[in-house]
This record gives structure tokens, C-alpha cells and sequence, in this order.
């Protein structure tokens, strides 16, 4: 595809200010070659996550401009809130949409680290692929101790030392994890039994955690109001795992109890190639390329 | 869709002079909102095929300014060719692709075709979606006698009068056939057998004009240098009949004989609501809109 499109959703700790969230969003807004796709404010977190999108470098300008509007407006010594956090800009994933790979994430997200640690005085740790060891790669054990317990940690644990930046947190932002992921698509399949343990042995013969595909997280649910049930899952990975796999192993589990997928949906975003994977798959193309689709050809 | 896309596929009866099609190129992208796709002469033919696309206004824009350039550049007193014309610019069609109805489309091709008529002083006559009779939706009938036999009947058969503008050629342009079809998907379906007798009957079984599926047309091939043989179909309309409901059907009838489906290909553009059709029937989306694709936020 011509056109590239990184995708990057920074989480900030401030959920109730609303003008403080409309500073940092007009920050990335301003960076031509963004779009803004969402800005989800939660008070109970006290927590906003911002979605954008653009090429490589306006997204890197972008999110830096947003890191720093979020260290001049954020006091992590005054933020309360349920989800653990450890600076004002908690988290910064890179996610590569079209044209761009998962190494160039990588590098993107190695840059805006290093940018942020130097001009923000702001510790950076890097998270997922962007990982510089395998225990850094879960966002939780980076976020252990929070803001309050890292404060000593990082000058005393040599393996809390962060990748960029200070060993010691910054006064009021903290420290900041930046890295790339794969773009997440959230999938749910529909079974046509009103029996739930259905649905959670599904689940646990599709997730990886207890064996099933990998890249796929599964929980089985019931929808009480319509009288069946639902594998829901998140497919962490759709170029390891793609969502044709994940359903046809559904329907084939399902079988065994005499079951049938009734429906399925995706919620919110997926991206264009999940899409033409899966025309790929049932259709067996030989030779399909995204910009075969007309409307690509705008995007050039 | 928040974008509206029209495609046009103007042809224009010259295929040998390369200035004069670049004249007319240079008409239709000269219009801001316009992209032009694909320009292909043809020798044998003298014709040339363009395809551009945009929104609604600047299409019609684009469209008027090609027909000018044609007009004042190519005489059909002296156009000799393989393929049959009746006008410098012999045929117009519009075409929904996003966010516009077929109704728009056909409201495009009567106001072009009036400008034109009015303009340039050619005689217009709308064909398939736009026809004003049944009689006058097929290209072939309206071409009927081409330029030279037109000239006598236009005047003379009140069949043959134009839709718009004078009731006579205009003498070097000649007239012109403007109107509105649907996307054209050419889809081809490979088979694992070398019997090219399967592939022509399962053709005959699935075209319209055998008594197969409506907006289907398909032949029989051997692919001699690969050893199957290929279904290959053009879509003429992919929301009455959709690719998957055409390859379903092939699959089943190609099951009678023991063979199987071994590849498909899309040969060309798709437009993206044919792919996402294809998805929502495999996975059986409950409520998946276009809109859904990050690409598409693009376009907003």
C-alpha cells in the first residue's frame, strides 16, 4: 500500500479534568498528518485514552507534542484513580496499520522514547515488541510499585533502571513506557445454546493461555437477553493468528456439542488487511493485494 | 461512508494518437477532487479507455471537460477501427462505488448528458440504469449502424432519436452514449480437474443467460499450462449477486463431479464493499460496517 499508517493510543493519567485532556488532544491535533480517531475520558480510572493515526513521522511528532502538554498539566503526587499508572503520558503504544512493519514501530518507538527522556526529563521505559529484555515485555511488571512504590525502586533496583532517561522519576509526570504492539481486534462469536459452560470450554480450547491459538485471549460469556452465548475474545496478533483460524476452530469445537455459530462481530476498528485476509482465505485468492480495492487507490 | 466516490469509465474513439488521448487526460485530472486510475489505447480498436474517479461534482466536471477535448480533436469522418462508435466520445458511464445510490448516479449521467447536448451541440442517448426505455439500455442496440449509418437514421427513425440535443450528428464528434452501471468485478474460480467440460457446464449453470444466478456472466476455460480449468465470470452487479453466493454455488456444482475449488482471483479493482460483503457472509457478522476499517477514517 502506498499510503502508511501507524496507529498510536497513549494513556494519560487524567480522567475528570476535561480541559486538561482537550489540551493534550489539541497538542496532537496539531501535528499535520495526524487524524484523531477517539479521545475516551473515564473518572473512575481517571484515565483518558487517545487513538490517532498518521505516517511515521507526524505520528512521532504527535505523540511527543502529547507527552508534553500531559508533563506540564500532570501531578502524579495529587492523581488518584483505579487503574495502576506510574507517569502523567502512563503508556504509548506504536502499532503498525499498513505499510509500515512492526521493526519500524519499533525504531519509532525507540526514538520518541529517547526524545521524551531527554527533553521531558522523563525516565522511559520501552514495553511488547519494542522490549529491550523478555521481562520488560508485559506492561504489569513494568507498572509494579506504581508511581509511589517506583520513586525509590528505580534509583535503587538495577532492574527497574529505565531504558531512557534519569534513574530517578520525574517530580510530578514520573516515568513514562513506550513500545509497539500489533493492532488489537476485538472478536466475538456467537453459539446458538443457552449453556454457558459451552462457551468457556470453547474459550479455553481456543486461548493460548490454557493451549489454544496463539495470540488469542477467550472468555466465554452469556447473553442473557438473547438466549444464547459467546466466545468474546481479543486477537492480540492478526497476521500470527488471523480471525478465520480463530472462528473455524470455534465452529469446529462447537460441533462436538451439536452447536452452531449464529452471528459474530467486531468491535471498533480492524484493519483494512484482517479484512482482506479473511476474503483471501474463503474466497482461496491467488494473488489478492489490498490495492486491488478501489477506495485504496484515494489514499495515494 | 463519509467519502462518496463515483467512478466514470469514459471511451473515447482514439487509440492511435497518443497527444490527443493525453489532451484529454490532462481535461479530466485538470479538475480538482478527480483521480485518474488508468488510461489504456488500444491500436487495433483506435479507442481509449480512462478511468477516474471522485465525488459526484467533480466527476461531472471531469466528464464534461473530457467530452470537450474530444470533441475538438477527433473527427469520425476519418476514424477507422476494430471497434464499433458512434461518437468521439462514444460511451460515458457512472458508477456507485461508496457512499453514493444508483440513483445518484443516473441523476449524473441525465445533467452531463444534457450539458453536453447543450454545450457541445453533440446528441446524447442514456443507456442501462439511465435508459429512458427499456429498448435503449444496451450499448449494442444504440450503436446500431455506428457513425456512418446513424447519420441518416437519427434525422429520419424516431427511434432513433436522442435522449438530448439536436436530431442530427454533430459532424465531426458524431453523438455520444452517457449513462449508469454498476461495478464490474471480473472474478475467475479455478478448479482441480483438466476436463474443460466441467468448467463449461458449471459456467452454464451458474450465468444468467442460461438460467443461473441474475448479473452473472461466465465461460469455461482450460488453463492448459497449469493443467485445471478456470470459471470466469464478470459480476456485473456484486449487491444483487455477491462473489461469495457465485463461488458457494460453484463449489456445490463442482462437488457433482468430484472436483474441487483449487483458487480464485479478482482480476482488477474491487470496490471495498464487495470484499466487506464477503466477510460478513463468512463470519457472519451481525452488523459490520465499512466504516469500521481504520483505513476508511482516512477519507473523513
Amino acid at each position: 500500500m502506498a499510503r502508511e499508517i501507524v496507529e498510536c493510543v497513549p494513556n494519560f493519567s487524567e480522567g475528570r479534568r476535561k480541559e486538561v485532556v482537550d489540551a493534550i488532544s489539541e497538542a496532537i491535533r496539531s501535528v499535520p498528518g495526524t487524524k484523531l480517531l477517539d479521545v475516551e475520558m473515564d473518572a473512575n480510572h481517571n484515565r483518558a485514552v487517545v487513538t490517532f493515526i498518521g505516517d511515521r513521522k507526524a505520528v512521532a511528532e504527535a505523540a511527543f507534542r502529547g507527552a508534553q502538554a500531559a508533563v506540564q498539566r500532570i501531578d502524579l503526587n495529587v492523581h488518584r484513580g483505579e487503574h495502576p499508572r506510574i507517569g502523567a503520558l502512563d503508556v504509548c503504544p506504536f502499532v503498525p496499520v499498513a505499510g509500515v512493519s512492526m521493526a519500524d514501530c519499533v525504531a519509532l518507538a525507540t526514538d520518541v522514547g529517547q526524545r521524551i527522556a531527554r527533553e521531558l526529563k522523563v525516565p522511559v521505559y520501552l514495553y511488547e515488541e519494542a522490549a529491550t529484555r523478555p521481562e520488560r515485555r508485559a506492561l504489569p511488571d513494568l507498572r509494579k510499585g506504581e508511581f509511589e512504590g517506583l520513586r525509590e525502586e528505580i534509583k535503587t533496583n538495577p532492574e527497574r533502571a529505565p531504558d531512557f532517561g534519569p534513574r530517578e522519576l520525574h517530580p510530578t509526570a514520573g516515568a513514562t513506557v513506550v513500545g509497539a504492539r500489533y493492532p488489537l481486534i476485538a472478536f466475538n462469536v456467537n453459539l446458538g445454546t443457552q449453556d454457558v459452560d459451552i462457551a468457556k470450554k470453547i474459550a479455553a480450547a481456543v486461548r493460548e493461555s490454557s493451549g489454544g491459538l496463539k495470540f488469542v485471549r477467550a472468555k466465554g460469556f452469556a447473553l442473557k437477553d438473547r438466549g444464547i452465548v459467546q466466545v468474546s475474545m481479543n486477537m492480540l496478533n492478526f497476521k500470527g493468528t488471523p480471525l478465520f483460524r480463530a472462528y473455524e476452530l470455534i465452529k469446529s469445537e462447537a460441533e462436538r456439542y451439536g452447536v452452531h455459530i449464529v452471528g459474530s462481530e467486531i468491535v471498533g476498528l480492524v484493519p483494512l488487511e484482517a479484512v482482506a485476509d479473511t476474503v483471501d482465505f474463503y474466497l482461496k485468492l491467488e494473488r489478492f493485494d489490498v490495492t486491488q480495492i478501489l477506495e485504496t487507490r484515494l489514499w495515494e
